[in-house]
């Protein structure tokens, strides 16, 4: 099937992830049947962007306003805007007859009547969708892949994860100032050899990490760790799964860590967890004892890199996982493409 | 009592901090009978470092060889040597005629014939010594005071801890290391605007965290993270403790943070965690709802930090906290100098 794509918010950080991996996708895998229309603020609009493909060489392609009207005539949407742009163009969307809004805001995610999909976890949910999916927060969508296979196979009783979050999960803006904060510290650092810790901003990202990530619940939870938690559930279609979190920024560019401790309902054995973990085809195992995947490796690749898989004695059947991805990738773009394919190859479009 | 003390390895980062401490100390605490006497190489032997305290003013120390000889007529030996240097010569001190030995490294720490000691946690096992109390590692010291007074309260079941621990753990040259690194990484990011993560080591410490502290036991384990088992095991008295750790190096110059998941034999409620914890001397609680410590807030200081201590629903009697601490401080030079201080006391040397 020959699809019309959209993207809105396409001069965003993962818009950007988006329009490259598009351009490396091949046409037997999702067959676009013009260049993808891209859609942007009103102060985008207008700008050039370049873009080339094995179908569309060397094209370039002019971001428009993000007006509903101009939406008219598209099959898909992928929707890469924050929450306000898309709570008010993602309907609008539907009804000018876009027939699949693939959203990757935080807006729909809990709403009983948006299935919430990872490609690899609940692929099944794309079919009842009524014309939105949504993807996962991207700390989420690197947690539910090993979680449901593991589910799977050895039942999951509890689950008590720990972040370290990339600052490009805080747009490119965030990348900007980590860097530019870090110069500061580094010129205090050389001028005053005996300092050890050097404060250049209120929040600061650079040589520091920070326990907040989006703002505060009532319940001492911040939004972040909520979404972990809520999502987790409802792609495992498991409402009351015992689940924590803590969600931490931490000062690296691209690419989220995980600490993952997993109490089982059932026995196992070390092999076991590491078979079921490579069969999922979205999973790198790093499985050679004295290998671990950190960051710097997984930026810029597709795997969700799981090492550091061991037995945790503190409890019946319990596993710490260590678990990186790039969150621009897994955690956005690359689920948002993958669901479009999906949705095609499952006659959902 | 006036005492008579030696610092081993005077020319690192810990006894660089100890000195600090020292000249803050005030006489009617710590009752020093002659500026402290410095030890290290053979290669600072010679080395003269400025010492202002209000007995000693303005003095000048000349450091000397660590020699066995050159211990002679000491009460007390601070050792912040590495292992084998520890090992060789803290036997020789108490042949010497040193009534005690702190030492800071990890060589007798797992020794049942040593007390193994965080003043704040387990004060009473200094008693029992025979020349020689070791202080435990960096990231058990902020992890075993909050436990200790949790588990007086409430029983502790089992915890789960994951660190974001700073590269200062591993020495000047690592702090030194990271801003070399950093620079790199920040050259390349300036160049090319559209690098996500830029690797510039093997062993990279900058935009990149590192799962491994230490080397890999057999078990899967690292080192560091046995050590917080094993060290809070025997602190706490408790050599079935369950508990499990995942120790991860962050790019923070000084400040190690701890997420610490705690599940407890009795109910409780969050005003009486809180309570417990504000109890001891050496926590500071961050109990308002927006407030939480970072790094760049406890380097320097000497309390412990704790906050975001929030109810884990996810298994009965569980919390969350989050805990952070000057590891050059509470981890190291401050602990050993509180052992100094509270053996005098306890009439202990």
């Amino acid at each position: 099937m020959s699809l019309k794509l959209g993207i809105l918010g396409a001069t965003g950080k993962v818009g950007g992830e988006l329009l490259k991996l598009l351009e490396q996708w091949s046409p037997s895998e999702l067959d676009l049947a013009e260049p993808p229309r891209l859609f942007g603020t009103s102060r985008s609009a207008g700008k050039k962007i370049k873009f080339n493909s094995v179908k569309f060489p060397n094209t370039e392609i002019t971001v428009q306003d993000s007006q509903p009207e101009n939406l008219k005539g598209l099959d898909v949407l992928i929707s890469c805007a924050n929450g306000e742009v898309s709570e008010k163009l993602t309907p609008e969307a539907i009804r000018l007859g876009v027939k699949l809004v693939v959203d990757t805001d935080s807006f729909y995610r809990m709403d009983p009547e948006v299935p919430l999909v990872t490609v690899g976890a609940n692929d099944e949910d794309i079919d009842w969708h009524k014309g939105i999916i949504a993807g996962p927060n991207c700390s989420t969508a690197q947690l539910i892949i090993p979680l449901k296979v593991l589910n799977d196979a050895f039942g999951i009783k509890r689950v008590v994860v720990n972040t370290y979050q990339s600052v490009s999960g805080a747009g490119k803006a965030a990348m900007d100032e980590l860097m530019s904060q870090s110069k500061r510290v580094q010129e205090s650092y050389e001028q005053s050899a005996g300092l050890q810790q050097i404060r250049v901003a209120e929040d600061q990202f650079a040589f520091n990490v920070i326990p907040k990530i989006s703002k505060f619940l009532d319940n001492g939870y911040t939004k972040e760790e909520w979404k972990v938690i809520t999502e987790s559930r409802k792609m495992l279609h498991s409402p009351e799964l015992k689940i924590t979190c803590t969600a931490v920024r931490v000062p690296v560019l691209v690419g989220h860590s995980e600490s993952i401790n997993i109490e089982f309902l059932s026995s196992f054995n070390l092999n076991q967890v590491i078979s079921v973990l490579k069969s999922s085809p979205e999973i790198q195992v790093w499985d050679h004892p004295e290998m671990y995947p950190m960051p710097v490796d997984a930026a810029g690749t597709n795997p969700i890199h799981v090492g550091r898989i061991r037995i945790d004695e503190s409890a019946p059947n319990a596993i710490n996982i260590w678990v990186v991805a790039d969150n621009l990738l897994i955690g956005a773009a690359l689920n948002a493409i993958r669901l479009v394919v999906k949705a095609s190859e499952r006659g959902k479009i």
